[in-house]
């Protein structure tokens, strides 16, 4: 009899490490997660460092924090829309002229991939190391994400298919 | 019987996404396509967003373009031989000092790797969707490239053995 | 009988290309490599551009050079200690915030990490090319690190579980 473990592993995986906090690299690793789970991959996202700023959430939530913390958290964008680019920023202005050319080719804004994605079942990891080194915390991160370490990454990836670092 | 899908499937496969529009980065990445194309890899070199402009032929191509859209091709280099660096750029100094120091070692310059890669037979894809948004067309980039999305990229990496995103 | 070459590739291997000359992301790339060598895999980092300066002594070694090398030489930080943030770097001021909270969460800095990987087996390889495009002589880097190019990275790399770019 073949056990639920072994039919599970025939899956193939899509397993990214999101470190980047752009704008553009969170989209293509989104576009890339989505596109794995829509050809019926297991897919992972396990976002560490600046890529934790795609999983923040847009309001301010109120939580205790040391000094160093709270320059930490008013540094790092809160949530996926207030993103800047990898290049061509110019003070902001950037990411408006990819929103608009998304909006105007009928593409999908970030914040939306990141929805799709966690209706499609991609996994989304906040790596428990950096939010304690940044001092976020689980309530100011977006519903549905999950909470683990690089013991949990390796576990991933050492039989995926496709592993990336962005 | 064995089918020739069988015989290709045997091949080792090498499969990079070209994220990055730094002259560096690009060097990585097709130092690493002709040394797996030279092991008898199969190599796809997927380039997407700022990538594309290694893909873009030196002299301008009069095409119609929206204003946004001649913006970005303002923006992104012209061709390989016009990228900056990921650091150390010096408003363009740094390229000057990369590409002498690659001259006086006898090494090989951008443009002279991605030629070698066409004649060594791996496939530069260029990503459709990036296309779309930033307004490139087809006779905006060099000869021999094939244009795909993310569903084709997803069928060359999720049976390679290097997946990488540089 | 099973010969040892077989019993070796029993392993499940991890092979990193170290790009990157950014405290972060060489902190990223040692806390994955430790984390599989503790894992029991064959881990590899493949320093090479601006990723060979975690592998720098942090004393200066006195070596011949040529203008342009002993330029690259001070443009490049000496060891791992110096190495800037890739993002909120604030001349200087991010590295510092980062070993602060790294220090007050008992966490490992990137020093400590390098020698825990030699520690662990974690094969260090630094890019020949390279070091002769910047002019690093072996003299120049921690004792320990071997040498070598694209080829030997992609026999490491080819028969690989766990493949990045970082």
């Amino acid at each position: 009899m073949k056990r639920t473990h072994d039919i599970m592993t025939d899956k193939k995986k899509t397993t990214i490490i999101l470190f980047s906090g752009d704008y553009d690299k969170a989209m293509a690793a989104f576009i890339i997660a989505n596109g794995a789970a829509a050809y019926d991959h297991e897919v992972t996202i396990f976002a560490t460092f600046w890529g934790l700023s795609a999983f923040r959430k847009e309001h301010p939530v109120p939580v205790k924090k040391g000094l160093l913390e709270r320059m930490f958290a008013k540094m790092m964008p809160r949530g996926a829309d207030r993103m800047g680019l990898s290049r061509m920023n110019f003070a902001g202005m950037g990411p408006q002229m990819i929103k608009h050319v998304i909006q105007k080719h009928n593409a999908v804004p970030l914040p939306d991939l990141i929805e799709l994605a966690k209706e499609q079942g991609v996994k989304l990891v906040a790596c428990t190391m950096t939010m304690d080194l940044l001092g976020l915390r689980p309530e100011e991160l977006l519903d549905g994400v999950e909470y683990a370490g690089v013991a949990a990454y390796l576990g991933d990836a050492e039989n995926g298919n496709v592993n990336l670092f962005i």
